[in-house]
């Protein structure tokens, strides 16, 4: 019997888990990143963890026979990160080979933690049984991982699943990335709270001012999905406008790769059916009818435990 | 030494070929498809016409140890036809099934044809020797290929890369699909003539219109290319509108699978670099920095060997 170890590398928090050859999760620990430490105290931290973590278990280190990390920032070859998101950590760094010279383990493999997030739901989670599915976080951006046939679709330099950047209006709204009309400039939570506040600048006879005390700096994604379920028409509408784009968005994204499930995970997600019911019935209008035959649209199932789950299965 | 078939059926004319184990292409022929006479009477013909080039190859039938076929419309597992497009054959046919009875050939796989095309300028064409590579026909319609790590991402119903009808405007022109804003209303032959035509409505002092004599309806894309390489200004405008189009439909395929090559084919692409230098400057305004980066955006190379070759892809 050996075991791996999964990695999801955060800007704050990093967890580490050891799971068995069948992707049960043993035992997991969090620590800090504290990225400003540099990369090579990071990794030193998070490798003495999971010794901790193998001496809990009365598992021998050497029994450890891959590390797989999920990685906030593409991955090329599964080993070399072209940036770090918000790290003060070297541009092309080979993460991977630090991973190994740190632990002495040779099978590291590394890819971006949204990649890592699909490829846990598309292993264990919502997609299980699956050949394909597409896995989109629905956050404060959008990401999402594409999985066909046993493998993340990862892109030459570790950009693949950019479905956040995919055009849904040319010239559109301005984008965190600086361009325009960007997917996850309309539909990420930021988005949907943008449009809102918008909107609140000339409309304040509505739940949504009510529930904020007119403090618009409290409005969240969550606000408008509540002040929605208890059907005031302003918040109804916002409801409305996410769905549309998020149908929008979603189907670009089914006509391109034909899966066979759509997996939603992120706070957006957790809206629930006054969201997915109206999502369902406009991907109608931007999906060729093919592609819904079929198809399963299911939420996220392994929550907190996607990123460490989906980084194992990069080595098992 | 074993043999393989490829063939490329068409809505006229299929075309058939005997390739060699290295994907050489020794020697083809072209029959009416007649698809009127029913799929059992056109796939017989066609089986005839592998024996005939397998006598003229002096090639034993027995070595022929794989037949792949590029088909109008979506297959699914490269076995099942979800429907021939334009053609009066039932949907769902096991066409594998039927093919493997005529020819008592085991190894029959299919693929949609625009798939098919993809694979063979990936492995023996502009693709040859990179990992990925997405393929866009830019003809009367739009269609695509996506191929990662050795294989095409055909899709659960057989309808993956359907890049056409991606939505590039939302609420937009209306789609031969009848839905709205398809990629392929803007940027196909047929959106930009259509384009052409709308505003030759209302202005008639320009070179496409001296090169029909005022008689519209023969105005094609070539038309307008040929306008715009001399310098008429009205044409310059569309081909403008064209790689706009063309730009930012294609960089919602690179953001999502990153390719390492991306190869243009079909009518459209013919036209050079009036419309691809274009191209290239304006993806930048669509594509992420990253999915940029060592990118190669080649034309075909195959022509029309590329249904044949490929074809012979699926089963080699």
């Amino acid at each position: 019997m050996t075991y791996v170890v999964g990695i999801d590398l955060g800007g704050t928090n990093t967890k580490i888990g050891i799971l068995n050859e069948k992707g049960d999760l043993l035992k997991s620990d969090s620590i800090k990143t504290l990225s400003q430490h540099g990369i090579e105290d990071c990794f030193s931290r998070i490798w003495r963890t999971v010794k901790e973590l193998a001496l809990e278990l009365n598992i021998d280190e050497k029994k450890i026979s891959g590390i797989g990390m999920g990685i906030p920032g593409p991955v090329e070859n599964q080993s070399v990160v072209g940036f770090f998101a918000n790290f003060p950590w070297k541009k092309g760094t080979n993460a991977s080979l630090l991973m190994q010279e740190i632990s002495g383990v040779k099978n590291v493999k590394l890819d971006n933690d949204v990649n890592v997030i699909a490829l846990g739901e598309a292993k264990y989670g919502a997609g299980r049984g699956s050949k394909s599915s597409v896995t989109v976080a629905l956050g404060t951006g959008i990401g999402g991982g594409i999985y066909v046939d046993g493998k993340l679709v990862s892109g030459y330099k570790g950009a693949g699943g950019e479905i956040g950047h995919m055009k849904v209006e040319r010239d559109g709204k301005l984008c965190g990335c600086g361009q325009k009309g960007c997917f996850e400039a309309y539909a990420s939570a930021t988005g949907l709270v943008r449009e809102a506040l918008s909107r609140l600048v000339v409309n304040k006879n509505n739940l949504i001012y009510d529930m904020v005390d007119g403090n618009l700096s409290l409005v969240e994604a969550k606000t408008i999905f509540d002040a929605a379920k208890e059907g005031d028409s302003f918040a109804l509408d916002l409801v409305d406008y996410e769905s549309e784009y998020l149908a929008l968005g979603l189907s670009n994204v089914l006509n391109l790769i034909n899966p066979e499930v759509l997996i939603l995970g992120g706070g957006v997600a957790l809206a629930g059916n006054i969201l997915l019911d109206g999502v369902r019935e406009k991907l109608k209008k931007y999906s060729l009818a093919i592609v819904l035959e079929g198809l399963e649209i299911k939420l996220g199932e392994l929550g907190n435990d996607a990123g460490v789950k989906g980084a194992s299965a990069l080595v098992l």
